[in-house]
């Protein structure tokens, strides 16, 4: 192999790794991980030291200063602002809530404009089960009904801001074709494939390289894996000449257990693409290979 | 290959096919296709001119008299028994509907007691897109929550049916997992692999063998595709090893573009059975393969 | 589903199968099956039958009257004109024996120039274990080292006769790679995927799905299955859009194990070609498909 | 994922990774790199240091004092030997080689009698392609027919040695199944699956995922990568639940470019397991591991 000659790699860059950093994320406190960053100061803090550590994006939950999920268009503003009298790197929000309503959840996005802003592709049932408890933590339905999709990509469009697609399942992915038929959505496409959440894709190497099956030739995409389990799909993404995303959000310890900070996190991430002959790319140069003006 | 040889065969029988024949389904009326079966007695005669037609499995969707869907008991006590007088084949009770309440959706179920009822393994979208027409035509969101498909399947088990897992995307087969743990399900499990619904796996053979792949190795399973485009799917789950689902649930057409039969379509699935070396089961040996008492 | 919006249809026609007719084959006698063909006019008249039956290709080994394999280049000439003589399919010569030397398995391409000729792509071991009599029953090496496929393949364009690459294993399709990087193959590359040999890939869908992967997206491929285990082969690389060889060089036998003759075995690829709503090409409709002048 | 969740773990320990080191080879020589060992005594000290480094087995050519391969059994004896003084890594012999006779290469696993000896599981091309300089560097046919595969199976089995199923390409697995039929081999297998020989399966990930899903459920199964490019592969292998080899043998630089040391070589891929929450086996887990007495 070499990785450039993976039908894999898709439209990512061979020799440079795109690390995405998931700074804050929405549904865990400080009373899990001391480290989860809250103010629009401390996100831009992290966001720098990522940028540092290796990563290329920064993606991005707003909280209010006790932790808690905002929506306010002015502390996305501020958060946004926040990072860039700091560093360079590209700025990703979320637009993702359970039970919050689609219109607070991209007003922001069109106020703001961040570079990139992420967009569930599908539904799908969202639980976690406890093999130690033997009982389901939660279980909810997580709805992306396809107008409430429609209404976000042409808000993104409008907007300037490109649209991350979170795809869960593999039907996920399929639910791209209508809207490029509609030409709602145009090449190249940016995929996320978020791997075992309960309800969606079980996060397998054989799942991971199935869902990449499926992109088309041009489209970058990056692995999203949960819990410290992440740490194997990273690295089989990397070997398949895929983008990375780590972070709080997503996962709070290194392999050995360890609970991280996001540069820590990141920075690992760096050096297991190292290990497998790549290299991280800077905010510029995945800007360039993202095709992001 | 001899069929027997290959993996994707799974629990199924590699000489002998189970043809189930989806008499009804909820969605579509006389309007569309006049072979439709409303009453009892009309899906009683469709059931065992399917069963002669090689059909080992009827799965039944209750209509009024004017074909509107109903969850009433008595009616699916009726059709019940008016196949039984008239044949042998195994029945199937759906327990499937977009914003019908659950408790309405398992009640005949559990008093009427077919061998076998299907529930639908998570959620998704649940879309139709015209190309011709360059627009949705629907749109929702088809709802199965852990705790729903829970409640139906400790409701099955008191009540003696087995349940047919359908599964609309690789998630789904993944959501059997803590129900096996919890050992809400047990080992043999049958499972539908229903492709082509815009919202869940798209059809394709290369998905369908993706599916199977994630089974046990002792589970039956089946195909189900949805419109004439259905035909190619059977083909390739035949020689697969696998089961098929054909019916004027599924689709009116034969290969060819003719309007058809119950049992047209059904016979049609036998034909191919033979073209590939098997042979269609009886509902006994149906009984047997599957385990059901 | 429809055929053509799989991946795997690569360059084929979705809607149009070319049905190729292996008339002969160098390896079985008429003690083993009445109805192979022997002489240039035997052969031209199975050609001729399997052209009226579906099949757009006749590929040919010649053979003595005795029935012998040869490689005489008069041999190979009357049974050309012969064919041309009663009907227009794509003429095919094969060019692979075990144990002859290559410049006599190509001079008689070079002299008659068939518009397509048999190359094979690699070496492998070539087996037959039996299992009833708990033996091998043939165990040799098939070597088809590089400098002979590359003689092979520069005879071939400079006789204008298109090469149909013969991959029996997933290294031999990527033996294609250092032969398109030195520009002595060139696109549109025709396959042929022969599947079940001992020694080379077993035949399973999911292997027919796995070669199918591998190949370039303008590409021509079709299956080639051994034995009366060949009818699953067939049908599903019908639905995956893929074109099939049928005939008596590679098994005798209908799916129900009568023993039929090359024109009966082509029907009954064209009928199943039929249940999955595809037709077979006309040898022009073929010729088109493929590129060839 | 966890990595226990995955069905590529086969037989594998999901949390010991066995790492073998490939000291020697017999194709290179130290006018390519200095850190080649040839002697029983250099060999014996590579060992010992790779066992330090992480390996649990050590696979072995002998080579005279000028570098050249020997199939001398006392050279094999006396590396045996050596090594056996100093440390207690399972000790691996190949048996390959181009235009030696297998009587040759097998006497000395006979007569030493080594824990584990390599044995190539099928023939096809074995050939080198540079693509700077736009012309093959060689190309042969690596020739091993069944009655040569059964020749070394039941020797080994007599000497009571492991054999190592190296497989080149999909239908190398698949030639086990006659030999497991006549039982001449028996369950656990251990499988060595190389990529990217040019001949056999190319090396990419997706290529790797197939390779496994052939292996039987028990099955131990290690990744074999030619040149630089391996560390992709490394890491892909250890994401599934793999083992993996490393060493001069088949490659002698770290992902950077740097020439490296066989146990620099190992450290290298002992830290790649640590990144991803798993850990080098010692001799003693990988022997129980492997069901090795
Ligand atoms: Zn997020
Ligand atoms: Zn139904
Ligand atoms: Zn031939
Ligand atoms: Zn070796």
């Amino acid at each position: 192999m070499t990785i450039r000659e993976q039908e894999s790699v898709k439209g990512n860059d061979p020799d440079r790794t795109i690390i995405s950093a998931a700074l804050t994320g929405a549904l865990t406190t400080r009373d899990q991980c001391e480290e989860i960053p809250y103010t629009p100061a401390e996100i831009a803090e992290d966001a720098a030291a990522a940028r540092e550590a290796g990563a290329a994006i920064a993606h991005i939950h707003a909280r209010t200063e006790n932790g808690s999920p905002t929506f306010d268009t002015d502390v996305y503003r501020e958060i946004h602002d926040e990072i860039r009298e700091r560093t360079d790197i590209v700025i990703n929000f979320s637009t993702g809530a359970l039970d919050v309503p689609p219109e607070e959840r991209i007003e922001y996005v069109e106020e703001v404009g961040p570079e990139i802003a992420a967009l569930n592709m599908g539904s799908m049932n969202y639980a976690k089960y406890s093999d130690s408890r033997d009982e389901f933590v939660f279980d909810m339905v997580f709805e992306n009904p396809f107008d409430e999709i429609r209404r976000f990509v042409t808000a993104m469009e409008e907007a300037g801001v490109r649209p991350e697609l979170e795809c869960f399942d593999t039907g996920h992915v399929g639910n791209t074709r209508p809207l490029l038929e509609q030409s709602e959505l145009t090449h190249p496409l940016q995929f996320s494939l978020i791997m075992g959440v309960l309800g969606g894709i079980p996060a397998t190497v054989e799942n991971l390289a199935h869902q990449v099956r499926q992109l088309p030739a041009s489209a970058n995409w990056q692995v999203i894996g949960i819990s410290r389990d992440q740490w194997p799909l990273v690295a089989a993404a990397l070997s398949m000449g895929g983008n990375v995303r780590v972070g709080l959000e997503d996962n709070f310890y290194l392999p050995d257990g360890e609970m991280a900070t996001n540069a820590e996190l990141v920075a690992h991430a760096a050096t297991l693409a190292d290990s497998v002959g790549r290299e991280p790319a800077t905010p510029d140069e995945a800007r360039a290979i993202m095709g992001l003006d």
